[in-house]
């Protein structure tokens, strides 16, 4: 049996997806809906409170197309804290505005093929990041191929370090444009792995997914669930975006 | 024809996973939310009688995510026990607030590769198991590949039973921190296998199934379907899920 | 082109999978409901009527999980006549109380390659098989492979007949314990074959399952749908159900 | 690059088929229903009208199997005369009984595989078919399969079209008790062909595509997607299926 | 690795696709009706502004079939001016009679097999193309197949690029009579490309899709999504499209 990787965790992470049922919205009484923002409000400014104390980072996003329409993007110490995060949306009165649309449930890891991650001098950043809900968002799940001679599983260790350096090659040549945060989601949801990525120009998603789509690990192993993409939303343009 | 492992059965297991409808629950009347707990009570009060009496064992579980917010977890010695189960549930008002999720109905299962289960001298807690319901839950199904070169039901019981004692070697590993419950569902439900996990540390589903996936029975042959995890609620933690 | 088996013809079979909205059928007045389960009642007469008369079999049954919670099963001479069966079902003040699930057409089907069909002493029995309603059912729709050298339709008669005997020697092995019913769905519905076995015990729709996954035929060709699992209800059952 | 076939083409097709919201048509006012039945009635004229001055044809079926419980067939000359067509059903009260099932646009299309179909004496015979709408009816749409060895579109023409003739030779077979209707939907829809089969007896589309799976380019080429059976219904019958 | 072909990129696209909810709309009040396409009216105003004003391209097209019954259609320099598109449409009162159906976000790309995109004398009409509202159009994602020996991202450039070239000289023999718009979605939906076709007759489609995919490049590589096929609406079809 080949010899697994080195992994090390930090938080855990729930992206959790939702659909804006805009009928309800529009019809509901005003004094509802201010009522309703004022919940996401109070909910929002727990999020920041778990931020400023250091036990999680949060961020809220815009997705477009159909797929959803927002992402509430929370990360805690503990499985137990996002169940409380996502208890505590579904109880306020502006979760009966919201759909499900999406969700994954992973956690922040460092792998070890490229060096001892536990000596990562940017190790606590990675494992405990901070998200940029100033700028878009990328999120897809992904697993590694098994299959006949595409086997990730089945190569040694040191085949799927060298193919892991070549792929981060590429993301350093995104270094400055594109931040990207890897959670582990074996035994924990659908995929293998989720990836976040963050940007100021969209346009970087695609050129670089593009780019390292052609490198071994991915063209050969890599296997890609649902894309959704947005913009953050800060408080102003969160008002803006309800207010009908 | 390969010879197929004996295996030995024990309980009947149902995973029943529900949403909460939180938009019925919230503009409920208050009476109308009592009773619904106290139809709820009142059928967790008759599945801790089963355990009490020895025939049957239950958990009730909160997931992450949007797939499911709920799961109840039944063993019982036969399938209409559980059939039973699934309907008083059903007929409570408490029902009344839940969406179809998820299900699997599967039978507790020892595999003879590893020695002669019924000689095992934890067969009986093993076939019998107790749900810790004051841990955390992972929940899988899962199926042995059947494609051309990788076809688990044409090797030989040798071959087939050396691959699965280098697996039982993994989970041994993690005895103390993971239990694992392998459950059969071959002609009973859409997947081959039911495997539930359970450990005090979510951390630990991610460890042990991120390592077995480099052993050759899972990396050649393991085909996975949807991932459920969550944690138990005792009666207390159940009340404080529904109080809105 | 290898030369296609032969085969011959009986009922024609539909099953129709359907959920029980609890929901509403606990909100409705008593009365309703009465009318409700007379009009079963006045259904299930007319079928037992047609099996009486020696043009048809019917049985219903609960099955466990959420993917349906009652199979009405019904075998006929004709399509039209399952036609008007699942027209008049669907026309009855009960059928508002229940939710579409799945459904499956196919005609009962005896392969020549184990001998002459029409030789075979217990053809008809076989091809105008009675409803075991008395006992549990499993119905699973299937495939046979066309993967690359996995495919069952460019093998040779003599190889498919070698093959489909072995495959019959263990059913032989459950005689008495499982009763078969094979009904072919080619040009009627998605998959090529529906299964349908009755037995006192699910425990051996494991078994059986289990051990013909390991011979070839199985192995090799076989690709499996969902599998459905129930129990038969009589009148009193079926009154026990509904009782709220 | 092997030379594609060449093909002709004639009429559109759409296959609407709907689902019959019972609930709502059993407790809809009677007048309300009877208007609903002249509003399809006028339909039904309007359809027949097209056929009668030679620009169309159509048909009514009853689905069996809770996949849809009508086929609305149609032929036009053009897609935009089919888009009408689905308005028009859309816009009638009639249509707030239905719920939508599957639907499937295709032109109809005779390949070069078996001579110049141009010169065919029935060409416009099968160009421009009549719907059989007295007898039964079978759908399905389909692919050739592109999967490494097997890659239909990487064989030679002359490959295609002796596999082609075979396929045929099978067809003719069933001369007098199948009709069979092939369009073509690449670029139109999600399958490459569509199939349309009338018989009077259902029995006959389960031989006949029982026995075209033995052959090279079924067996190694296709790919089948789901399959709707049912039987024409005339004006008499349709009245007797709403009847309530 | 293989060296990616360059790419420039011109506008951001949503595909917009809707279905209409017609039972809604059939019992709108009339006032209700009217104010709804006066919304809609004002919105096209916009969009119909941004293009006057080089800032963008629309098109409202109406799909045939079940899968929708509106394409929306809109060109924009960013991805946020589209999420303002898709937030504008989704706050009018004319959606409250839509429901969703299929979204497609992507940017336009021109590819570098056939020479330097940026010399490309036709680069800024094709990067900035204008919708052809008065014509048909096909809408359709797709990806490059990754499986075994079959996997474009593991070939040469040249060999990509003299498949692409074949490829691009049976679009030639289209030109005139299919409008190609190719867009890339790597990163930011769930397929790799998204492609657009318009032309006067929608024959075309299929003819260039059959023709196309007997060549290398779509044979062995091409997997393709669903399918999305309408006319194009101008105000006085879409007024008569909505007159009930």
């Amino acid at each position: 049996m080949p010899e697994p990787a080195r992994t090390v965790e930090g938080w855990h992470v729930l992206h959790d997806f939702r659909t804006i049922d805009w009928s309800a919205w529009k019809t509901a009484p005003s004094a509802d809906r201010t009522r309703a923002l004022e919940a996401l409000d109070a909910l929002i400014h727990d999020w920041q409170h778990a931020e400023d104390e250091g036990y999680g980072s949060y961020g809220v996003f815009q997705i477009i197309g159909q797929k959803a329409d927002l992402l509430f993007l929370n990360l805690r110490p503990t499985m137990d804290a996002l169940i409380d995060v996502e208890t505590a949306l579904n109880k306020t009165v502006f979760a009966d505005y919201l759909l499900p649309a999406y969700s994954y449930y992973s956690i922040v890891e460092l792998g070890g093929y490229t060096g001892d991650p536990e000596q990562d001098p940017w190790a606590k950043s990675r494992l405990y990041p901070k998200v940029r809900r100033e700028e878009h968002v990328c999120f897809y799940p992904m697993n590694k191929k098994r299959a006949g001679a595409d086997n990730w599983y089945m190569l040694s260790n040191d085949e799927r370090a060298q193919m892991m350096r070549a792929h981060g090659d590429i993301g350093k040549k995104y270094r400055g444009k594109v931040l990207q945060v890897i959670s582990g989601s074996q035994g924990l949801d659908d995929w293998e792995w989720g990836v976040t990525l963050f940007s100021a120009d969209p346009l970087h998603f695609k050129k670089i997914i593009y780019e390292m789509r052609f490198d071994e690990v991915s063209a050969r192993f890599g296997e890609f669930g649902p894309f959704f993409v947005g913009k953050g939303l800060d408080r102003e343009a969160l008002y803006r975006l309800f207010a009908v």
